[in-house]
Parts: structure tokens; C-alpha cells; sequence
């Protein structure tokens, strides 16, 4: 099955905003075991979008198609599909009916604008959207293009996924290859190099399967695909045998739901100091639902006033040891502990840039994690480079592997 | 001009790897005045790439390609450009002398698969790569091809980039159309149907300017481009007179850079107290560098210990008002504004969900927002829906824009 992917937005072209949502429909094809044979972006121009239109159904069997429902000038996908399908558009009862219950539960008034949003092609099908005003559209066999199967989605990163995942899936999934099993497992706190190394041996021993190691800020991820379970079992024992409590995850999720989980599990809490991570080490987890059963409460200590009236420290220490140091970390992680009654206060401190200022505290890249527990508190200070973006998220990964490897032993 | 990119990579179209190539070329050929009209995405397959490549001489007139000029087996890039184009491959004198030049720096040798790098296609002119092992080609006119120019560049995001800025766009410069210049302007807290009315007279009086509006969680985007400044501050002065205090930002720069820079140049400060955002609010904020001239800290409080402990409230006000409601949320921002000393105190609480719990403490998507400032303390309640992530990030950009909108006016 041929199958193209094709985003609409004179923005991809233009300005920094990328496609993710190709990316992330790529992976939701592999996982049914298909995949895009060719994306394509294109701006909201009519003789472009037209030309890659008939392009499309003559060379695919299923487009996915995203952007340019919206309720704006600049939005015309639908009425372009409609054109090359000869199609005509007619008021759609049920999507008018959703779009007055969608502004009603916001307590507001649809524009005029929105109302071109429930004209319809006739012969399309309507995917409704919960969460949204713009409704997707679905072609099956479509009049003179017989096997071609078409489907708009809005551009909108969540709608589009809560529309693929609810409508759009259950509708392709008679036609998904012989499903492929995949087994990802989760490494943090190792660098990529010394993950392949200690996996070689294993690898070549499951050769047969298809592997893939993929690397971000201090985690390294083990994609590996078979059609058969048993097949993918022997591997994860030979992974575990060979990596052990370097693995954060067998299965699906970050390594913030890994902490999480074990945290819970163990019945075991955790409170946070943030300097140098201002907020972001509380964010993560706090995007994950359920975090409250482990994460008491996080103080952004972004400033020494805050150090003192949120971390507890005497501005006279704070004066002794600096901002960024040993002393105030492990200080910090310790006071935040005691304050919220957790099994473990974990501070980052530090300075993520950019820009050298010689009044800083410390020099850029400088960071301390002090993880303060039941049995005391240990301090570390990673080496550390790059974007201040950088610099913040593995000061987060860091800290998140720390409390991971105190907790397994604890 | 018509100009097209084309990304080669199977893990482009299979794994969440992006193509930021195009997505950097699309922002350096603005600031030549010139735009992609396409971008596409193939695997390293043969017929699909030629058949790429051949539509892509019939139709555009400057084509950049990235990626598969690499050693291994499925680097093709070069042999199928020059099929395409009738040319044959020679080796490379000068492409050799690099090659050999480039490993012995390095206290390496090459394997037999680099020498493949080395041939290069009758016709092209080399583009060196003075940091790896792939030099990029350049065709300007090819033989049959009259007026077309064809680039090939490494897939390396550095080696494309050094050898865009050092060897393509010297080539490009003299092509350059009169250079587009564009206007943004950042609109926060009004829906993006409602500004598309608002400015629908603005667009038609400056119809000869380029309009494109962007919209993301609270917050909308206006794109206005053209040729000349003159025309641009004219448009700008009409939005500015339509839009007035809706406006965050003329220029670049997110809603959280505005809220700062206004904060800042006010001589202001800010302090926060999180539950339901969960540290987002702090850590969209020092994720600019130098937030703490602004941000004095944040009391994430996401258990009711943490409301005692960080945000100073009475056990007994938080069992009398519960901790989602807007009492609570006034006491947790007038606090945490008195314990860090700020201008402005800003308290989020709320429930993000996912799923209706009977013990909870509110229903799902119940969000109060309260500002605590020198003239007293204002709380607001908006209406939410949608995902976890989506509630939390718009309970963000509203506080964001509550605090502006005081700011503003004191």
C-alpha cells in the first residue's frame, strides 16, 4: 500500500514550525505495521495544493492529509479536495450540531467565519472532532478514483491525534500488514556508545530481529521489531541480563513515568528544589496524571530571596556558600525534604547560560544535584555543555536517573 | 523563483526523527526574499527517489537536496542525479585530495566505501566539506535541463549548514528576489476567529501584502509580508489601532518574552504559586535567559502539605475552602506575592484531569486564576476542555496574559 502524508501551511515553508505531525503519524503507521512511501508540505496556495492533490491520488492509495480546515482566509484544503474530486459542498447537520455544543461548553458564540467549517463534500464521510471546531473528512473509493482512501485532519497537533487514535485508526486497521511486535526498552544515565557496546553481543545474537537506537539527552532508546513475541521476549532477557538497573523502562512511557511508577510502588515521595531547572524538573512530572501520589510540591528557588523564603536557607549562608555550590545544594535538598515530608528532596543548582557574566554565581555550564533521604544526602556535579535548553533538560534527566537508582535500592 | 526541497531518509518517514534541514534552509531563503514552494520527504529507494527527482526538474527552478551523499550501502543521492541527468561518474582529483586529507587529520584511514564520495558526476561542480567526508554538488544548467540549478548537500545538519553559508549562498546571492521583509504581531487572549474578523478590513485595505494568521493555545499570530517598510508600518499602524491592548508583541518573540520584557522595563517583579500548572508557568519562564530580572521564584504547591508549607495557607482556610476554589486561589497569590516580595503574586489551581474523580477536588477542567497586585487581587475562572497538556499550558498563556493586561496599565 502506497500511502503519502501531506501538510498544509505556508508556515512549514517558511518559518521554524515543523511537521511534527507526519513524524508522529509515521510511527503510528509502523506500530500497524505500514509506511509512508512520501511526505510532502506545501503552502495555502490553491495551484499548489491542487497540483500535489492530483499528484497524490494518482500515484497513492491512502493520503493523510492535515492542515487548512481551520475557519480562516487562508484555509481552503476541503474546498481544493472537493474541487479535484467534483465534489459539491452541502451544510452537514451532525458537524453544525457539534460546533454549536463544541462554543456553547466554551460559554461562547461561534463567528461567521466558523460556520463554512460545517459545509461538507458530498460523498465524504465526517470524522468528528471532541476538542475542536475544525471536523476531519474521509473518502473511501471517492467517484472515478476506485481504491483511493483520503483523510483530512485538522493541523492542530491534539486534535489531529485524538482524531486519528478514535476515528480514523479503527477504520485502517482491516487493511494493516501482518502486525510487527516491538519491544522498546529505556536506558538512562548511559551514553549511546557504551549502550551499543554492551548490547553488541546481544544484538548479533538476535539478528534476525530489526534493531534500532535512537538517543536523546541522557536516555537511549531500544527499538527492536519481530513478528513473533516469543522471539522478542528471549532479547528483552538477554537486555536485562547484560544492562540491569541501567534500564528505566521495558514498554512504553518517559523516563518521568518510570520514576513515577517506582516511586508509588515503593510507597515513597518526592520534593523539589529547582534553581537552575526553574520549574521544569516539577513541569514534566506534573504533566504526567496521578503525579500527586508522589510528588509533594516543587520551590522554583530562582533568586536568593527565594532561596531563603521558600528554601529555608539563612542569608547568611547563602552569603558564606554562593547561589551554586555543594553547600547550598545539599542544604537546599535537605530543608525542602523536611518542609514537605518526603522520602526524598532532591535541588539542582546551577548556571545554564547563556553568555558569560562574570558576577555570576558560577561559570555557565556548572551544576550541582544534591538528593537528600532517609539515610543522608549525596551530591554530584555532571559536566555539562550546550544550549541553556540543553543544559536545563539534562540537568532534569540527571536528577530524574538519581532518584531512580536511590529508590531501586532503597 | 520556484524552489524546492527534498530530505532523503527512510527514518524520516519511519521514526520521530525530523527534518530540520528544510525547516533552516526555509528560514535562510527568507532572508534572501526567497520561499520554498515544497518540501518533500522519500526513503533511500531508488525508484521512488528518481521519480522524485525528475518531477522536481519538470517543475521547480531551483532544487536543494538533502542527505544520502554518505559511505554505506544506502547513500544514492549522487548516482541517481546523475542517471536522472545522463551524466557519468569520474573520480575527483581535488574531492580525493580532501578525502585523504580529512581522515589523516583525524589519525584515521578510509575504508574502501569512502572512495565512493569521491566521484563525481560530469557536469557538477564540488562544493568541499571541510568537516566531513561527503562533498556536496552543484549544477547550474545541466545539459537538457536549460535555467535549472540543482544542489546536493550532506544530511549532517553542520556539514549542510557550513557548506550552505560558505559555498551555496554566495551562488544564490546574485539570484535573490528584492528582499521580502516581514511584520509579526503577537495577539494573546483573544480566539483566532475573533481576530480574523477584527483585522478583516486591515487585510483588505493592505490586500497587496502578503497576510498569513497562525494560532496556537491563547494566543495568535499575524504574518504581514512585502516588499517595502513603508507599506509594512502602514499595515502595522491599522492593526495597532484595531487591536490595541490585544497586542503582546510587534516583532519576534513569544508571549512569555513580552510578559518579561513589559515586566522588566516596568521596574516589576513576579512571583508564583502553581498547583495546577505544575511548574510550567516557572519553567516557560526561565527558559529565557535572564528571567530572573522579573521572576523572583514559584511555590509549586501541588498537595495540600505544599499549600501549607510553600504557600504559607492555614490548614484550617484550606479544609474550609478546599484546595480548588477561588478563595483559595486569591489567599495562595496574595502570599506567595508577600513572601517574595513582588509586584505581582499569580496563583493557578485547578483540575487538569484526565478522568472525572468523585474524591476529587473539583471537575475536570476547573481552572481559577488569581492575581494579587499593589491595588488589590483579581480572580478569574475560564472555561477549559480538552487534554491534560492542553488545560495546563492554556491555565499558562491565560496567567501569562492576565498579568500583561495589569501590567499594561500600571
Amino acid at each position: 500500500m502506497r500511502i503519502e502524508a501531506i501538510a498544509i501551511g505556508t508556515e512549514l515553508l517558511t518559518t521554524d514550525r515543523v511537521d511534527t505531525n507526519s513524524v508522529w503519524l509515521g510511527q503510528e503507521l509502523a506500530s500497524l505495521g505500514l509506511a509512508f512511501t512520501r511526505k510532502t508540505a506545501v503552502g495555502d496556495d490553491r495551484d499548489a495544493m491542487k497540483a500535489l492533490f492530483c499528484e497524490a491520488l494518482d500515484r497513492s492509495d491512502l493520503i493523510l492529509c492535515t492542515g487548512g480546515l481551520g475557519p480562516t482566509f487562508d484555509d481552503f484544503t476541503k474546498e481544493l479536495w472537493a474541487e479535484v474530486l467534483g465534489a459539491t459542498l452541502e451544510e452537514n447537520a451532525a458537524a453544525k450540531a457539534n460546533l454549536l455544543a463544541f462554543f456553547e461548553s466554551r460559554g461562547r458564540t461561534p463567528s461567521p467565519s466558523n460556520f463554512k467549517q460545517v459545509l461538507v463534500p458530498v460523498g465524504a464521510e465526517v470524522l468528528p472532532n471532541p476538542i475542536g471546531t475544525a471536523p476531519g473528512l474521509w473518502w473511501e473509493s471517492p467517484e472515478g478514483f476506485p481504491g483511493r482512501r483520503i483523510v483530512l485532519m485538522p493541523g492542530v497537533p491534539a486534535e489531529m491525534k485524538r482524531m486519528w487514535t478514535e476515528q480514523v485508526t479503527p477504520r485502517l486497521a482491516p487493511l494493516a500488514e501482518r502486525p510487527v511486535k516491538t519491544l522498546r526498552v529505556l536506558v538512562s544515565g548511559v551514553p549511546e556508545s557504551v549502550v551499543d557496546e554492551r548490547t553488541s553481543a546481544v544484538r548479533r545474537k538476535h539478528a534476525h530481529l530489526d534493531w534500532t537506537i535512537l538517543a536523546s539527552l541522557m536516555q537511549v532508546e531500544l527499538l527492536v521489531r519481530g513478528p513473533e513475541s516469543s522471539a522478542l521476549d528471549a532479547a528483552r532477557r538477554d537486555l536485562e541480563a547484560e544492562l540491569g538497573v541501567d534500564i528505566a523502562r521495558i514498554g512504553a512511557g518517559s523516563l518521568e513515568e518510570a520514576v513515577l511508577d517506582l516511586l508509588a510502588e515503593k510507597g515513597q515521595t518526592l520534593a523539589l528544589a529547582e534553581s537552575m531547572t526553574g520549574g521544569l524538573l516539577a513541569a514534566r512530572l506534573t504533566a504526567i496524571p496521578g503525579a500527586s501520589r508522589v510528588l509533594r510540591g516543587s520551590a522554583v528557588v530562582y533568586t536568593a530571596e527565594a532561596k531563603a523564603a521558600l528554601g529555608g536557607l539563612e542569608p547568611a549562608f547563602l552569603k558564606d556558600h554562593g547561589t551554586v555550590s555543594e553547600p547550598t545544594t545539599r542544604a537546599l535538598a535537605e530543608a525542602i525534604r523536611e518542609r514537605l515530608g518526603a522520602t526524598w528532596g532532591l535541588a539542582v543548582t546551577g548556571n545554564a547560560g547563556p553568555g558569560e557574566d562574570p558576577a555570576g554565581p558560577a561559570p555557565v555550564g556548572t551544576t550541582f544535584l544534591a538528593l537528600a533521604g532517609p539515610s543522608g544526602t549525596v551530591c554530584q556535579r555532571p559536566i555539562q555543555a550546550g544550549s541553556r535548553a540543553d543544559m536545563q533538560l539534562r540537568a532534569v534527566m540527571y536528577g530524574l536517573d538519581l532518584v531512580r537508582r536511590a529508590a531501586l535500592i532503597r
